[in-house]
């Protein structure tokens, strides 16, 4: 089941806090963005409802990285799924029991799950590198939809791919973070993942434009 | 800094998802807990503005455990304590650059901030456990308020007191999970953390109550 439907292979990160921004945003990149990823800081701002008002151009993947008991992590992403989203993305360290019931509850949706295997940041070297494949072998026999591997480092993504198989992957630091969306791909992502060049360009729609026809190039 | 004052040395779990219960409830236990707990799935179900509707009762923890990047971690806590938290549950395994980025708008806000070292539930010996102590000692050297340890495991709850030092540490898991409260006070937990024992009760404030007493007889 694949939460999100492949065409332009690129996600758009709306990591913005102000909903009349998130609106006309989202309305600018449909049709170049096969999905729309939301985190926190826009769904506190402008409440669980903003899933349901940006559904209308995309499908939404809610960015809420899971890291709860099995219990609390059910309820988080039932609430995400109730409110319209198509996919949940989730933390696997807090382990297989808590992983196991995202899942469940994703399919109970008809929704996807996809696992955080390794971070863009500096700090993803204290804990969660030396994991990262442990993370990506739990994500392959959980029933997730896929895992989140860094465009920062293509060599990772193509690790990655080598232990997921055919599972999806969806890749964020492209742009501004450093990632090239051409090296994601090449090195197996299925989809990248880019916010802040397409949110503060002057020009959103030309840029995720620029975005999709790069990616069209890597076929 | 002290986040929340010590009294009662009870925390109360809020894990309902429904407005009123949750107003009746904090109303019910003010006077008995230190401070009240809050998850996303009350926050996502009611919006973040229950944050500041419960803090009318007691002094309220957003139990979020933040797993994000600095950037984004930052905008995480700086919404809870907007919204009138006096304290954020963080995650330390994404790293010293996102811990340190909590703690800074920690400060910002007078507000204080709990990093979880070891969870109760059967999967934290997947990822967690290992590194328990490590996350203990990030948290000592962060500038956090505390650390959250599991009342369930007193043993652990001794080792991460002897690790973290005159730190707050918060211990979750007391009553229906099998922690005894008697226990973890004893092992060195400043606070312990009750839900369901409590709001499941037929009289959530004699059960509150009768955990205070309980506590008081740990002096």
């Amino acid at each position: 089941m694949e939460p999100i439907s492949r065409n332009t292979q690129l996600i758009f990160a709306l990591d913005v806090t102000d909903r009349n921004r998130a609106i006309s945003l989202s309305e600018d990149i449909a049709g170049f963005a096969d999905a729309i990823k939301i985190g926190y800081p826009l769904v506190l701002a402008c409440g669980l409802e903003i899933i349901d008002a940006v559904c209308e151009f995309a499908p939404v993947i809610a960015d809420f990285k899971v890291a709860d008991i099995p219990n609390t992590a059910n309820l988080i992403c039932t609430r995400a799924f109730e409110a319209g989203a198509s996919a949940v993305i989730v933390h696997g360290f807090t382990g297989r029991d808590s992983l196991l019931e995202c899942v469940k509850t994703g399919r109970e949706y008809r929704g996807g799950i996809f696992v955080v295997t390794e971070m863009s940041h500096p700090g993803a070297v204290d804990f969660m590198q030396q994991n990262a494949h442990a993370l990506a072998r739990l994500a392959a026999g959980s029933g997730a939809s896929g895992v989140v591997a860094p465009a920062t480092r293509p060599d990772k993504v193509r690790q990655i791919r080598s232990i997921v198989g055919n599972l999806t992957i969806i890749s964020p630091g492209v742009g501004v973070q450093g990632g090239s969306a051409t090296d994601a791909i090449r090195a197996g992502a299925d989809y990248v993942i880019v916010g802040r060049n397409i949110y503060n360009s002057g020009n959103p729609k030309l840029e995720a434009e620029r975005f999709v026809k790069e990616i069209e190039k890597c076929r």
